[in-house]
């Protein structure tokens, strides 16, 4: 393997070195880390379901400043600024933009108009199917590992990866439980074209997250990862002292209403943003427990493809 | 890569020529299935979770009249013939006792002095750990998307086998969401030393699971498998009739008590044995989406080294 760059499908269509896209996550992947993320050879990409439509202009801009690499922009469907964030991006002629959280269909044909490339995150074959027909460039197949928003289906990453491969002709990008060249492996092996990888990048010197987040998330052990909030989007966070109320109402019975009472408002930006570890949700995926250190996203990058290519290497010698 | 026979610590400990252990399924995994799988060159494991002592006796002896390879035998530590069944295995020198459900401390010398190799299943790294202090020969690490009785910890095989892989130095058996080459490829590149495979064989002709179970396995879609009895133990079945009562329970928050009325006695036998499909329980992985058809154990067996060759291969070329 040539550890300088590596060509898949996706590297292709996004023009990057390695098929690593780091997860556009809320309050938490800012132009930094996009930055440092795109500068190592993968894709960095904006979250801006946390962003105010100036302040993702300003984010592009500042990506722009730190990096002359192709990066993407992460837009869910459903979120209040989607309409101000989709001509955001069309006018910057984003190459990538990752849509999420809502139809396919709704925006591909704008974003591809202007130049986008769109990749769709999917939790299941099904949606993937629908993803390809309304004309999608790629898919992320996210696994029930995954941090934050999640499929009802609560399908994992082993199962979900060579369903969707078999489900579709365009890349497969495979997301959740992936932080290493093993992870990224095993996702090739199951016929991934890339992986995303979040959490890890979340802890990484240059993300936005609060450092009390970030210590959260090197602190975490086995278990300590909860998938919660089943009746209104099933959503995995870390075992906080509020996931712990959520989980007992939800354990009670709770209904939905009840658990929409219990959450208030803001409870991720209090959590990722301002670092209330007690009160706050902080999102995360299964992983934390693997994770031990914080690194630099470049650090992050160069030690997952050395890893790789050994296991790869291995892998030809059983 | 020799596709006649591979060499890692597990087929050494075994005496086998591939790194496949099927599943010793209740109900499921009689004589036949075990030697099937056995004479196809892996490791054919009787269930004896649902035999009486008489039944297991019988069970192996009519194992060995069909095969002369070895097989194994799993023994539920809790079960209220596991006494007898310790005694039975160690008698009859079976080659491997995989043990599960139970400290691994328990059983572990008594076997070890009959000449058994004793194997455990763990759905944590922790509980890896330990069975490495208490002298296991080997650990099957199970993710949550394995059927059957799951751990607490809910950890995907993605995110399981990497760290049970760091936490011991004894050999790593992979088993939750594994039922092809592809899978099984992405199992050694997550670390595992072999396999353990148990919905597929289900529905393999050797199964002594209810031709309707079989059908239910191959039916089954996307979302079909649910994670349910959380409070008494968790437990991965198919979306019966029966198991949606158990949801609808669980989603109103009963606690154990009511849960263990709902449930009386004999559902696994109900559904697996008898064919309830719809008062019964039919315990089975995720990949029961993935099943699509049923076959001899021992074409399962070759179709899935083959496709495991082919994806070593490719790693190689990437």
């Amino acid at each position: 393997m040539n550890t300088k760059s590596i060509t898949t499908p996706i590297t292709k269509l996004c023009g990057i070195r390695y098929p690593i896209l780091q997860g556009g996550m809320i309050w938490v992947s800012g132009s930094r880390l996009t930055a440092a993320v795109s500068n190592a050879g993968g894709l960095g990409v904006l979250g801006s379901g946390s962003m105010r439509p100036d302040a993702l202009r300003e984010e592009i801009q500042k990506t722009r400043s730190l990096t002359s690499n192709p990066f993407g922009v992460n837009i869910p469907i459903s979120f209040k600024y989607t309409e101000e964030h989709i001509k955001t991006v069309c006018e910057q002629r984003i190459p990538v933009v990752i849509t999420s959280a809502g139809s396919p269909k709704k925006y591909t044909e704008t974003l591809h108009n202007a130049g986008c490339k769109v990749f769709h995150v999917v939790p299941t074959a099904m949606l993937a199917r629908k993803c390809e027909d309304a004309g999608v460039n790629a898919v992320i197949a996210e696994g029930t590992e995954a941090g934050g928003h999640n499929g009802y289906e609560e399908i994992t990453t082993m199962v979900l990866i060579p369903s969707v491969r078999d489900a579709v002709k365009i890349p497969v990008i495979a997301a959740g439980g992936i932080m290493d060249g093993r992870t990224m492996a095993a996702a090739f092996a199951l016929g991934a074209d890339a992986v995303q990888i979040g959490t890890r990048f979340a802890a990484s010197e240059e993300s936005d997250a609060h450092p009390s987040y970030k210590q959260a998330i090197i602190d975490a052990k086995e278990g300590d990862s909860l998938l919660l909030l089943k009746k209104l989007g099933p959503t995995r966070m870390i075992r906080t002292p509020f996931a712990l109320k959520i989980k007992d109402k939800e354990d009670a019975g709770a209904g939905k209403e009840e658990l929409v009472a219990l959450l208030g408002e803001h409870k991720a930006r209090e959590g990722a943003s301002l670092g209330n570890i007690q009160e706050g949700i902080l999102e995360a995926g299964q992983v934390i427990s693997r994770i031990n250190k914080i690194q630099s996203a470049g650090d992050i990058v160069a030690e997952i493809m050395n890893e790789f290519a050994i296991v790869c290497g291995k892998m030809h010698n059983i």
